[in-house]
């Protein structure tokens, strides 16, 4: 990016506005008009049939997390932000109201300080908050029974078009899968998601100060969804390259995106990723917090967490992750570890614990946390602080017990109506990854998990999105709503711009194959669409239904160039002699022309018999 | 490579010859001198203790699949091939003969045809044989109650220098694994390996024309074994490039090489892979048979394919993939599939059988074939040519009806000491794997499993790798013995070296996971390496614990290429103010300096007392 792509980034960077090929950007509109859900219609090619007659087929619809990137319609200006569509959805509850000052000291100190105003994004809005005494969560409507647009929205969002398929068994046909307690109905409607959300089972991410957001939803009765670490670090990164890092993730299919930044002006950072970004945005405040205290743990204070909670819930971010589970009592648990305590924020308030010889802050504020959560609706992402980082440590006395603490600060988060998901780890051999899932539904009462990975095992860094890939389509299928997406440099240093694309992908196809086996139709109509264009050689088709179309079509390139090996019927790998695609073909022409129904005749043995059931034999490939 | 390379490699190429960094290949030595079983040695760096003082890591030991290639005491000369070290064995049982001439004819006219002078292998040796009425597989030695010098040397093998660890308990202590009735054994044992064979519950592919091989076992009660392909096609490659892939497979631990070929002089590609490879071969000869009849299916004969098994079995193939459980009856069951047929052989065998209305000649002539498979001890791998080729045709009944047979014929060879593995899908979501491992263990008898992946989703080409390394990583702890790679290529290209090491990688990965799962000792001391590597921020060590150091190194050196960084106490993640790590050490001195023992100060909830436990106290991170 350049500072030209900050006014007109549809005029910059194709590779971040323009779509994927076949692909457009198609909106199927609520019970209201400004109830607008997005998907992204591939449009296939016609099936050549071999009596010479082509059949269409139909163009397949999926989930889109692009947001107005590649919305042709819409003008792209970083210093604006995106459009804001849930301002009037907000307003209508008439709960909250603009403040006429920031409430947060930082947040103030930073506006005032000119130094920074190059660097400051130019359209900061003023803040909004709930109206004294008024709760406005998505849980607490939901649990009053009010169906929000927001609610409706991701009704939508997660049918996906199903009854588009409905009269077309080849696609539609589902395996049914074996559900570990899933309950995904055929149909999503607007009540289901209330209920969801009012029974805690699912969260919808929507901070009242963040309307720029596409709602979406995260429970294991959905869609498994994925989120993309971003963030600078001490001695990288500009601004640019942070809002860049965004709108890529949710190009490759980011559902959330965390901005884990601890670098320089991380406040400033933040405020363009917000205004830009499409999906919910989560953060782990004690980053910021401890930054404001030159990095020394011990001199943290509640009242700074605190204030850095305002700043952060009154510039929009949608979820938070709070290691209030590590209490003091449990730190020493750690010390028969063969790695410690691995989470940054786990660590820092360890090390503030014993430092003070106190329970935690986060703790023992918990109930203020909440207050200040439900007022905006900031969803609480309760950190694995105490999660394993190796092998050898996994599923260990130290990490049950703060799983057990988090259900405790579960139900009082609940108390306040606020929404709730637990972070779960890290690093977990196969066979100890069920007892996560299942503990965490019994401790935690069914709030939505959401897991990082997990690895399953430690022996392959440069590798380690395919060794936690593995783990994390188990424990999606197992129930786990949210994967927290590891790239190829895991373990090693940060990741470029091919990384991020490299592990969401990768991340994309544990969500879906979780999906596929908790079974969700719309996944399987994916797969069986691309199964058939695969039969029928329909090349373009094959890339464009898949995860990443460009390198699709950059890997068959590199054998066979030509564009007319792209309608070819046989592929680089076996020649046309030998493809058993192509004799699969040929068996059924020689069925065709013999006429002959092969079961008949050789249940009844025989051969000479067989010619006569011409009527059934014409077709044993259909 | 290059034509020098064929005199000596190790002048030549050293991205084949020299060793990974701080790697040395090392010798066990069994009952006898010439029992030496390989092992690649990884040095470790000491530990720099806190107070200043270091500590000593003890090296690891890992299973080494390079062969000589990697042994500086070796000479690597391609045309003479690789030392033999089972010749010496093979002789001493007295039931095998040196045939004065071929027994193919097309084998003969291979070698009459002065054409082909320039390519073929100089160093061609005569064949070996049974004697007349000698059955001499190493099934047959086992079921007698015979522990031959390859099943002790197997044993040594798979216990990968346990014993070394014994006393470390940080190294040694292993999770238990869920196991699905794998059972195994603490220590590996010459008997214990000599019953596995037997019972057929594991193979030990060992054709006495390939006495080149570093002999290996597969099988569910063992390490989990991965297969890399290679192999020309009809336009592309030459026999260097297919020798190169070889090593270059067997580099990154392929475990078996299966040559695919279909392009040209196939036969004396073959030639120079056998003579060079440690690592045993599998073919499917149906693929050279379709060559002999010019790619017309309906043209094979017994009589050509007999000849080919021949030839073959002659010059040392160890295992061959053979579709006879492609029954005519089971074609027109594929009708209803999305994706018909898309095993090759499957394919070329249902056009045979429904154009010639007959049963399949593998089929009929299966005795015929296990006759000639024990006299040169080739195992089957018996093929699943009605394999799905889909998600949506995953465990249907063309596949399970294929697998019934496959029992039957293991029955079968079993009957004449035939060593028998049972291939295994391809494409399965995964709700559906669980039911693949649990038929094919009931319907085949416990008979080893080697499935290819399976792909968990078909939406992702480009990534096939992944897709099919979560599914691998499953059905490999569910009992799998060996698992058949696939790159990143698969669906879309030929894979070249970069894609080959990349699923190799990937397949360790997945094999690994498995072996970790199933609660595999020596699977477990690697991951804790690395752990305690990892939390002592030893940065070179953690680089070669890895399955693939040079990338480790490449993709931290891209952050922090200072040498300086790699002795570092922090990384390029979060840098030393963040390092979670780093604060756990702080956390640790702290609790020094004070001397107190938390747990004990926090159980009593007087803060005061906690400073007289000093002497426990001292040490909460030991």
């Amino acid at each position: 990016m350049n500072s030209q792509s900050f006014t007109n980034l549809r005029n910059v960077d194709a590779s971040l506005t323009e779509n994927f090929p076949s692909s457009q950007k198609v909106f199927v509109k609520g019970s209201r008009d400004d109830i607008k859900v997005p998907f992204r219609k591939i449009t296939l090619s016609p099936t050549q049939k071999s009596d010479g007659n082509t059949e269409e087929n139909p163009p397949l619809y999926v989930y889109d997390t692009m947001g107005a990137y590649v919305d042709p319609e819409k003008e792209i200006n970083l210093c604006k932000g995106i459009e804001d569509i849930r301002t009037k959805w907000i307003e209508q509850r008439e709960d909250s109201e603009i403040l006429n000052d920031f409430s947060s000291v930082y947040f103030h100190k930073r506006l005032e300080d000119d130094e920074l105003k190059d660097i400051r994004f130019p359209n900061i809005k003023k803040p909004r908050r709930a109206k004294k005494g008024k709760n406005i969560t998505q849980m607490h409507y939901a649990r009053k029974g009010i169906i929000t647009p927001e609610m409706e929205y991701v009704a939508i969002r997660e049918n996906q078009k199903l009854d588009a398929y409905k009269d077309n068994e080849m696609l539609l046909k589902q395996h049914k899968g074996e559900n570990f307690g899933v309950k995904m109905p055929e149909t999503y409607t607007p009540e289901f998601v209330r209920d969801e959300i009012a029974s805690g089972r699912a969260v919808l991410p929507a901070n009242i100060n963040h309307p720029e957001i596409e709602p979406m939803i995260i429970g294991r009765n959905f869609m498994v969804k994925i989120n993309a670490n971003i963030g600078n670090s001490a001695t990288t990164s500009s601004i640019e390259e942070e809002v860049e890092k965004m709108i890529w993730s949710t190009r490759w299919g980011g559902d959330t995106v965390m901005d884990l930044s601890t670098g320089k002006n991380i406040h400033e950072t933040r405020e363009w990723i917000i205004r830009n970004s499409p999906v919910p945005i989560g953060t782990v405040p004690i980053y910021q917090a401890l930054e404001k205290v030159n990095g020394i743990a011990e001199n943290l204070t509640w009242e700074v967490f605190r204030d850095t909670l305002i700043e952060q819930a009154e510039q929009g971010v949608d979820y938070f992750t709070i290691h209030a589970g590590v209490r003091l009592k449990y730190v020493p648990m750690t010390a028969k570890r063969l790695t410690g305590i691995v989470s940054r924020g786990g660590s820092i308030m360890a090390k503030w614990c014993l430092f003070h010889h106190k329970e935690s802050f986060l703790y023992e504020h918990f109930e203020d946390i909440c207050e200040i959560m439900k007022v905006y609706d900031v969803a609480f992402s309760l950190g694995d602080g105490l999660r394993p980082g190796s092998i050898y440590d996994a599923n260990d006395e130290a990490q049950f017990a703060e799983l057990e603490t988090l259900g405790e600060l579960t139900k009082i988060a609940w108390k306040h109506d606020v929404q709730v998901m637990i972070e779960g780890p890290g690093h977990v051999p196969m066979h100890l990854i069920k007892e996560n899932m299942t503990k965490e539904l019994q401790e935690c009462f069914e709030a939505p998990f959401y897991t990082l990975g997990p690895l399953t095992t430690d022996i392959a860094p440069g590798y380690d999105h395919i060794t936690s890939a593995i783990g994390a389509a188990q424990i999606g299928w197992y129930g786990t709503s949210m994967l927290c997406y590891v790239t190829p440099k895991e373990h090693l240093g940060l990741p470029n711009k091919e990384d991020v694309r490299e592990g969401i992908v990768t991340y994309k196809i544990a969500a879906h194959a979780a999906d596929l086996a908790k079974g969700y139709a719309g996944a399987q109509i994916r797969d069986n669409a691309m199964s058939k264009a695969r039969f029928e050689f329909r090349w373009y088709d094959q890339f464009n239904i898949g995860f990443d179309p460009d390198r699709a079509r950059e890997f068959h390139d590199k054998t066979l160039p030509r564009e007319s090996a792209k309608v070819a019927h046989f592929c680089s790998m076996c020649g046309p002699k030998f493809c058993s695609m192509k004799i699969t073909e040929d068996v059924r022409e020689y069925a065709k022309q013999k006429e002959i129904d092969e079961k008949e005749a050789i249940q009844e043995g025989l051969r000479e018999q067989a010619r006569h059931f011409k009527e059934s034999g014409a077709k044993i490939y259909t």
